[in-house]
């Protein structure tokens, strides 16, 4: 699969979680070694009621007990929060898709420094329906960051 | 509540865990305004099969959604891992207590660097029940930290 149609199917994931009311963010997880996507999930806070249900934490939990994280990619729609990104290093996964960092300017800099193959997408897409909750419901955006 | 009482809440947490055949570590969020335990929680990995559900992460997801979280205190009967350290972090909780680190040597630099009220307690009984664990099932530990 290429870069972009992994972003597409985050993104899916983001839209799913948009037309439920809650934040549009979708993420997966792919195995390079078997060309599929083996995890899927999307930003469920508002929906579960749940602090720790960003979409990369969701995927990665969907994703289940494994040993094979240094093989992984991990695909999101937006800059992974500070959260996300220590949940990626925890199991080592080695290479990080991110769709934009325009709405969100997440914990980059710890990808960097541990070696971690970080690719900003910038995709349009993404941009856009991200843009438009945050000016819909800056409320629950800025819960979702702490602020 | 004392420091201490707290750590014991915690640990029994972890008691509660090792139990139940999954790994010995608990957490606890105190809130000082109303001199309360406001969530508890203990590591759920292996009970659930969820990577994620390490004790901290657990004990803030069930706290639920709020908007306190720069009032309260983080309690962990173990050094916290990035991934917990990045989600205490995401939501400024000022103030970790930690059992000990000799089982274990979490991101305690990410909370110093951000200005976090970080306090190790080296506590005998923490100390004891995770060495116990980790002699006795080895591979489960690792796979918890991703190794």
């Amino acid at each position: 699969m290429t870069d972009q149609e992994l972003m597409d199917a985050a993104y899916q994931q983001a839209l799913k979680s948009y037309n439920e009311g809650g934040l549009p963010i979708g993420s997966v997880l792919y195995s390079p070694d078997d060309d599929a996507i083996v995890a899927r999930g999307h930003n469920e806070r508002v929906q579960k009621g749940d602090p720790t249900a960003h979409a990369e934490v969701v995927c990665i939990r969907n994703a289940g007990r494994r040993r094979d994280w240094p093989q992984l990619t991990l695909v999101s729609t937006l800059s992974p929060c500070i959260m996300c990104t220590g949940t990626s290093l925890l199991y080592r996964i080695p290479r990080v898709l991110v769709g934009e960092n325009q709405n969100f300017l997440g914990a980059e800099d710890l990808f960097r420094e541990r070696g971690v193959e970080f690719i900003l997408m910038n995709d349009p897409q993404c941009i856009a329906l991200m843009k438009k909750f945050v000016e819909e419901k800056p409320d629950l955006w800025n819960e979702d960051i702490g602020i």
